[in-house]
Formats: C-alpha cells, sequence, structure tokens
C-alpha cells in the first residue's frame, strides 16, 4: 500500500515532466509555424492542445485522490499541492503556446513579423524554448540550481521586451498597425511563457526546499 | 475542535471574497486612472497590489494548515483544493488590474485611449468590473446560478475583444502604433481579467455541485 502511494506521488511529477515536454514541443512548433508561415504545423499547435488539457486532468485526478486516499502530511502534502499548481501553470503555457500559432495561421500566407523585427522576436522565442527545455530537467531531477538558473534566463527575456517595444515604437515604422499589434502581443505571449517557468520552477524549489526562493512567486 | 475546523473553512472563503472585492477596487481605479490620466490613483493602484499578494499567501497558508492538519476528506477537500486554485487566479486578476494601472501611468499627462476608441474600452472594462463584483456574490453566497450568467456575460467581453480589434486595423487608423499597442494590450488585458472571473465562478460551481459547468476550465 505504501510502496504503491509513493509510486503514485513519483509518477504525479512523471505527468508534470511529460506534459513540460508537450509544452515544450507546442512552442517548438508555434515559433516555427510563425516564422515560417507554415500554415498546417499551426494547425497541429493548436490541436495538439486537447491532449496537454486531458492530461493536466489526469494530474489532477491523481492528485486529488491521492490528497483524498492517503492523507499525506509535511513534505509529501507540500509536494502534491504543489504539483496542482504546477500543472495549471503548465496548462496556461501550453495555451500561450497555442496563441502564437494562432497570429501565424491568421497572417498566412504572410508572416506576422515584419523582417527588421526577427532578430529580437526570434531571441525571445529561443529564451522561452531554452527556459521550457530547462523548466522540464528542473521537474525531472527536482534540480534547485538549475531552477535558479531560470529566473536569471528570465531577465534576458524583460531586456527582450523592451526590445521589441522601442523597436516597434521608432518614428520610422513601416509595416502598419496590424504587425504592431500582433508583435505587440506575441512579445507579451512569450514574456508569460517565461514568467510561468520560473513560477513553476520555484514551485519545485518549494517542494524540495520548503522554502521559496523569491517571495510572492 | 470540529467547531473551530469549520470555522476555518468558513474563513478561507470570507477570506476569498475579500481578495475579489480588492481586485475590483483595483480595477476600478485602474481604469479610472486609465481613462482620466490620473497618475496618482495609478500609483495608488500599483502600491495597493502587495496587499493582494500577501493576503493571497494568508490563504495558502491557512489551506494548508487545513489540509494537513485536518486531513478532510470529500466535499471539504474538494473545497480547499478549489480555494487553493482560486487565490492564485484572484491573484493574477489583481496582476491584471495593476498592468492596466501602468499602462495609464506611462502615457500621464496624456491619455493611452483614443477617443475614438474610448466607448469600446470603457464597454469593456465596465463589463470586467461587472464580472467581478458579480464573481464576489457567487463566492460569498456559493450562488451557483450567478456563476453561469457569468459566463454569459463573458461572451460579451468576447465579442467587444474583436470589436477592439477591428477598430484598431481600420485603413483610416490615426493615432500611431504606440497608441495601437497601448489599446491591443490592454484589451488583452480586460479579456483575460473576465475569463479569470468564469474560471473562478466555475470552482465555485465545482464546491457547490461536484462537477464543472465547463469542460477543461
Amino acid at each position: 500500500m505504501r510502496e504503491a502511494y509513493y509510486d503514485e506521488l513519483e509518477g504525479v511529477f512523471d505527468d508534470l515532466a511529460e506534459i513540460t515536454k508537450m509544452v515544450e514541443e507546442a512552442v517548438q512548433s508555434a515559433t516555427q509555424a510563425l516564422l515560417t508561415g507554415d500554415a498546417e504545423l499551426a494547425e497541429r499547435v493548436i490541436s495538439a492542445d486537447a491532449a496537454i488539457d486531458s492530461r493536466r486532468e489526469k494530474v489532477e485526478n491523481d492528485a486529488f485522490n491521492l490528497l483524498s486516499l492517503q492523507q499525506p502530511v509535511a513534505r509529501d502534502l507540500r509536494t502534491i499541492v504543489a504539483a496542482l499548481r504546477m500543472v495549471s501553470e503548465l496548462e496556461r503555457m501550453g495555451d500561450l503556446a497555442e496563441h502564437v500559432a494562432k497570429v501565424a495561421r491568421l497572417r498566412v500566407p504572410g508572416l506576422a513579423v515584419p523582417e527588421t523585427l526577427r532578430p529580437t522576436m526570434t531571441r525571445m522565442s529561443t529564451i522561452a524554448l531554452e527556459m521550457v527545455g530547462r523548466l522540464r530537467v528542473v521537474i525531472t531531477d527536482r534540480d534547485v540550481s538549475a531552477a535558479a538558473r531560470l529566473a536569471e534566463i528570465d531577465e534576458e527575456m524583460d531586456k527582450l521586451r523592451r526590445l521589441n517595444f522601442t523597436e516597434l515604437l521608432r518614428a520610422d515604422w513601416s509595416h502598419g498597425v496590424e504587425a504592431a499589434v500582433d508583435v505587440a502581443l506575441l512579445g507579451r505571449y512569450y514574456e508569460r511563457l517565461a514568467d510561468h517557468a520560473v513560477a513553476v520552477a520555484n514551485r519545485v524549489v518549494y517542494v524540495v526546499t520548503g522554502d521559496f526562493p523569491v517571495a510572492g512567486v
């Protein structure tokens, strides 16, 4: 009975790592669809989001059953409560990747991101993807130091977001309002992806150490 | 002991209603600051967000202690798990109100929303505020039918968001890129506020009935 319980607790974390992998694939494909104008790939990201949602439901049900049947305390309780919060943020990250794919789809056969903003947007998407990849490692290995690194990388994302705004608001902007709105929203989606990655990583730190690395996260 | 337990369980819901009231005030003040260019009011909303964050921490601690010390099952367990999810969404709603206040502050002494877009943006903010107010009633009275009404109102928000985009992307847009970006992001913030209000209300329905009104929310 106890052994099965620990397997289940471990299983919840395996599911979280698996969902993070699904999110990683969604961010990668959505970004590729965005930068190449690949409508079919965008469509696949949008359809695949349902699988993330249903996996989230599984984690919620498993966590609830563990709470209900095993009445865990102390660290196990902390782990399950954290898992419930993490899965909710991971699902939200999947939604954000879907939003990116929807912007891509909307502009096909054109591209949402004008040539001059491509370097910054590409960098933002690369960082978002890297953060999700690192988050997967944080979850899989319960690696507290890797979690701290995520917060550092997020600072670069914040700088890029400001650069993105500066580029948009240059006096010689010539790509029209539609492109400006697309790029501003895309910047927001990638920034939020990064924020969620940091928040989820901080929850792993909490599970391992009992403390949050950053107040209020 | 048991009586104190039920008081604490009730207390968590009282806290949630109180946080919702704080969010309501934040949305109201942020919107007023936005539409009048009141920097001082915007500043107050930004400072007040810390109080929402710390109230959230209190709810998390109380919920965790209830789980740990009382080992609730069935409906009580459902209630506490739901409260943990709700408080996280309510805090996020506070952040969104803060984002609105920050856009307002950034454009002082000017106004972020150009005259022609004021009616739609005013309507969006009014609906967001109405939804938060109704959410407070849903939480206070555990009113399932009032929760269903929220989802209906949210449909109007979605229509307004589309109208907001149509207005932005009119060929004769003359307010520049900065205003377009501001308005697109503001539209997103109000839309997300409404989405969160529906999601939190659905969690109340879940607590009362044991079922979610909408799949996957």
